[in-house]
This record gives structure tokens, sequence and C-alpha cells, in this order.
């Protein structure tokens, strides 16, 4: 396969990346991939060293108050979110032409920390923020590689004061490090992320903290829809904590219209009074009919693949036994036929040597799929169905 | 691949399956293919129908009362919830020697309601209630297949009248249909179903129906935690209506006490007062932290694939183009160096042609693995985690 960056970046170095964790590392080898001169700098020997080691660039020191005399073209503070403002602000005053950009998960607060500590508006013509959107569930430079933006959505805010040549280059940017980049304002940056991030975070926390007081039988009856809402609930605390904390009144906002759906429905549910020979808490049946109803209301509007509308696809559900191989030869054969998978999940079968893999693909071809995978020996079902 | 049905079927036909929409009819299928003798009886003319022209058994008519002379060994009541507890007393009634199973998802309302209307301990000797636990997410007979119980647990809930015989039965039907047979008592059950499938049914709902004010932009921003934490928020409101109404008690237990948790966390994220110079609310990282390090802890203890301990695995990222015959090759060359896949996950690159497939692997085989994908020319990411 080809790697992902081709032909001269827009970027032209040296950028000067603050900050050698995840993102920070992940951008500076992308910008490495191609060819970009890449300084870096973060407060942690180790967490520098380690960035270095993995090609990302050239160490500076552990503050931006220590490089040499050159000025960056770009800085990129990619620091803890509690943090950004501050370096942000530093790097404005501490360099006099380079462009400023930010990578936090939140933004109406950085841009305040800035604007309370800067007044000078050409200062802060050099100042665009933006916002990556991957590498939620792992943190550090061990994790990081150069294809972690490749498709995924970078939010870039610009302020008033911005200058449109600082924005070009933060643009520029997302597109070298293969990120598809889009315009929001801080705001409306915030409580986008409050509701497709920040709430699903703690709602999964809230739901998978319960687990600390089921019994083991329970566990054992553990399936795929467990798992899955679960999930995103073994990610960093110390990360999330200052993400949600930054964001915490657009988060407070969903939170409170989830918590006056989970009252009402806590409160019917928990009615003792029965309706007559059906065991059922009187008024139970309607709010929970409601909440399920608006729940597929809800998830239906989430877009499907490449950004477009929700697409109905055919589900086909393989047996697949659990040696190497075995996925390979399935998917061979279903490319064989010129099958393009849309989705694929592999479910296991809870002690047993198998597992159910679930491949979602265009409706017109699942059926020419089904029938060459049983001609072939595959144990296969088949649904018309989201 | 083998049919997953091989030798004799321990349970001995025929056994009526009362009840033709997705559990019954796939319980009759995955008897059928192993030369049991299935009758069918359902209300509806064309679910009825369906589930005989799939080849899921002979139709005997519309309900039990119209059923021919002979007695079946076992019926299987596999109504929606509210209509099981009546229709597991009509059969024991009907007939005088057929052991009698229902396979609803909640097991104290039907216990109940036959105690309710049947005293004679000879005749509650032949009932044993049991809950085999697949097939959530959709209903009905045209989604039924064979295969659907393979490797999931079947949980069955003997009361102190049953016989012997009628839990060998049940148990042998689980066993005879690939399912890995737990016994329960009633309240045990509903607790534990309350846990793992009822709650995050809600739970994911209760999210999912937030998305229902996010704006177009917010929603083009969703990522692969949105996806999964909302997923099993399409499920079907009817059927999870009376599931849930069905088992209030334990599921308002578990939702108040998340709904404490909740309440905390809006109070302190809604707070007005900030830690000067953090724009954090008061007392809010505190409270954020202690939600995600409880979660982090719950989702440790769901069971790792085969039922066992949560299991360390190592990750490779591989970005695969979308085009048939990727995957496949992927998977091909993987299975070449002998790396079974622990767990994988198709993550959509968003307006882009191309996929990150996640791919679990035991650790030992992940260096190999990468090594090799990386000298095919695969664009390769490997992290240690779990």
């Amino acid at each position: 396969m080809a790697k992902v960056s081709t032909g001269a970046a827009s970027t032209v170095g040296p950028v000067l990346i603050v900050g050698t964790g995840l993102i920070g590392t992940s951008i500076a080898l992308a910008l490495r991939e191609r060819d970009v001169e890449v300084w870096l700098s973060d407060p942690s020997p180790v967490t520098l060293a380690l960035a270095s080691d993995m090609g990302a660039g050239t160490p500076i020191g552990p503050d931006i108050s220590s490089a040499q005399a050159e000025e960056p073209t770009l800085v990129v503070v990619a620091a803890p979110p509690d943090l950004v403002g501050g370096l942000v602000v530093e790097s404005l005053l501490r360099f006099s032409t380079s462009i400023v950009t930010d990578v936090a998960s939140v933004k109406q607060t950085v841009v305040s920390d800035v604007v309370e500590l800067i007044q000078d508006e050409s200062v802060l013509a050099r100042f665009v923020g933006s916002h990556p959107m991957a590498g939620r569930e792992r943190s550090g430079a061990s994790s990081a590689h150069g294809d972690l933006f490749y498709g995924r959505p970078w939010v870039i805010v610009p302020m008033a004061s911005s200058s449109p040549e600082a924005i070009r280059t933060v643009r520029n940017l997302a597109v070298d490090v293969g990120a598809t980049p889009l315009e929001l304002d801080a705001g409306e940056h915030d409580q986008a992320v409050a509701m497709v991030s920040h709430v699903p975070q703690l709602v999964s926390s809230l739901l998978a903290a319960r687990l600390t007081d089921a019994s083991g039988e329970a566990l054992s009856l553990a399936g795929q829809g467990l798992r899955d809402t679960t999930r995103i609930a073994s990610s960093d605390p110390r990360l999330w904590t200052a993400i949600i904390a930054g964001n915490s009144k657009p988060v407070a906002g969903i939170l409170s219209a989830l918590q006056e759906d989970l009252a009402e429905l806590v409160d019917r549910l928990g009615d003792e009074e029965r309706v007559p020979g059906l065991s059922i808490a009187a008024g139970a049946a309607g709010v929970v009919s409601r909440v399920i109803t608006e729940g597929n209301k809800g998830v239906s509007r989430i877009p499907g693949k490449h950004g477009g509308a929700p697409s109905r696809w055919s589900e086909i559900e393989v047996l697949v036994p659990d040696r190497p191989g075995a996925l390979g030869r399935l998917f061979t054969e279903l490319g064989a036929v010129g099958v393009s998978i849309e989705d694929l999940n592999l479910e296991h079968a809870g002690g047993r040597p198998v597992g159910i893999a679930r491949i979602m693909v265009a409706p017109d071809k699942a059926e020419e799929a089904v029938g060459h995978l049983e001609e072939l020996g595959w144990s296969v079902a088949h649904r018309e169905s989201q």
C-alpha cells in the first residue's frame, strides 16, 4: 500500500512542536514524512528523547525560551489542555513572526486566556486555534504515528483578529498531515465536541462505573452491547479530566437534559404501583418506549461513511473459526467477487473457538456475496437492516 | 468451514415452538439442522408461513389449542415477554406430559405468573424457565438463523418444583443449538441482565436521544466513540419496552445509583465558581476524575475472550484502502505468519477512500506481524495497550 503523504508539503518549516505527547509527536512524524523541518520541545527530557528517537525532529530543549535564535515559521502547542493558553501566549511573545496554533480539545478557554493576556491585535493576528479530532483513547509519544490524522476532521477556529495568512498556514498543516479541515467558531466547536465526544465519554464511564458492583455471574453474561457502550470507559482519567473540566458548561448543559430524561425513567420504573396481572410498573412502559424511540431518532442522525447521509446497507454474518488465516480466507473470497466491505465487526462466541464476523456491504452486492460464501462452505446469515 | 451442528441431537422431538419470531425460528432452524422434528405455532399467519418457508418446521396453526392430538416432548414458548407467562400456563394445561420452557429475557415475572395460576406441583414439575443470550438488536423470523446461539450463554432458571428430567431436557436443548448452558435463580438472572443488558440499552438510548438536538456541524465531527456508545440505541422500541418494563425494579436500582453519580457531576460542572485563571469549575476536576477512574475499574471487570480474565493484547493499526480485496490481502498476509486475530474493528476515515483496521493480536506475535506487514508495504502502527 502506498504511503499516505505524497507530493510536496504546503507547510514550510521549521515547525516547532511544543509538547511531544501523542498529538504533538504524531504531527511531527507526519511532517517529517514530507520532509518538513521539525523542532521539538517538551518539559520532560524522557518524553522529548523518545519523540526524537522516533524520528519526530530535532529537540531544542525543555521550553521555548531555550530555543535557538532563529524563528520557526509555525509553532504548534500540543500541551495538556490546562497549560495550552499560557504556552500560546509565551510563543506569541517569544517569537515575533511565527504563526501559532494549538491543538487543544476545548477552544473557548484557550481563546479567553490568550485575549486576557494579549491585547495587541498585530500579535493576536498570528494566532489561530485548532483541534484535530483524533487519538482520544491513548496518550504518549509511544502511541504516536504519522497517519493518526488521516481522513479525520481538523477543526480550525479563527478569531476575528486572525490574519488570513495565519488561517491559511494552519489549514495547510491540517491538509499536509492528511486531515480534512473545517472552520467553526470557538463556541460552536465546544458545543459540538461536548455532544459528540465529552458527553459520550462521561456517559460511558458512568455506565462502566456501575460494573464495579456487579457479580461475576452477571459479568459472565456480558455481550457485545455492553462491550461497545463501555469501550471508551478505559480512557485516560488525567487527560479527560482536563478536557472536560475545561468545557464544563456545554457538557453540563447536555448532561442536564439527559438527567431529566433519566429522572423520569427512574421515577416510573421504581413506581410500586403495578399494572394488574402484568407485573409492570404503572406508566413505565410509556416512558421506556419514548426513551428508546428518541434514541432511535438520535442515532439515525449520525452521518455514515465518507461523511454522507446515513446509508442503508446489508449485513452478512459469517461464522469464523478461531485460527490464523480464517479471516484472510473470508475476505479474500469476498474480494474475489468484487465485494467492498462497508463496515465490519468481530464478535466473540464466549467459550468457543469461533467468532462471528458481521460485515456490512452494499445491498446490491449482498446476495451475490452470500451465495458465493455458502458455495464455498461458510456458514452465513444475511439481513436487510440498517 | 464445517457446519456447527454435528453428531446426533440429545433433544428428542417433536418440539413445539410457540411464537416464530427471531428466537423461536432460530431455535427451530437449529433443531431442524440436527433432524429433530419441529412444530410451529404463531398467531400471525404471515409470520408462521415465513418460518415454515424458511424450513423451520411444520405449522400447526395460530395457537396451541388448535394443535393435533399428539403431545410434543418439549414446548418452547418464544412469545413477546408480556405474553410468556400466560402461554406457559396454557401449554402446561393443554399438554399432560410435555416439558415446557420459555425464552423470555426476564424471568421473575414469568415465574410469578405461572405459580399464581398453577399450584399443582406435579404440573409445575414440567416447567423450567430459560434465557438464551442472543439476538437482541433485531427481531422477526426473517432475521433468524440456526447459528444464532452458537457459543452464547443460555441461562437455565429451574424452580424448586422443576423435575430433574425437565432441567435436563432444557439443558440438552441449549447444548443442541450450540449454546453454553449455565444455571441461575430468577432473581440473580434478572439482576444480571439488568446490569449487562437492560441498563446499557437505556443509557445508550438516553445518550442517543440527545443527538436529536445536535447541529449538523456537531454530528459531522462524530467519531468511533459516539458510534460505539450509541450502536444499540437503534434497537426495537416495542420489544425493549416489554423487556425493561418487565424488569423494572432491578433496572431502576442500577439507574438510581448512576443517577446519583450523574447528579454530582452536573452540579459540579454547572458550578459558576471558577478556579482563578483556569476557567475550570471549582470541584469539577475532582468529580470528573473520579467518574472516569471508576469507569476504568468497571470496564476492566468485563471478561475477555473465551470467558477468561481480561487479557492484555497488542493493537496494530493498519491503513486499508477502500477497495475490494484489500482487507482480504491484509488478513491473508497476517495468516501467512501464523497470527491469530483476537479482535478487530474497522474505523472509517471521514471523507477519504480509506479505513483504519484496528487488530488485536497476542503480544508475542505483534512485532513479527508489524515487521511482516511493513515489509509488504502496509502503513502500520503498533501499540502496547489493553
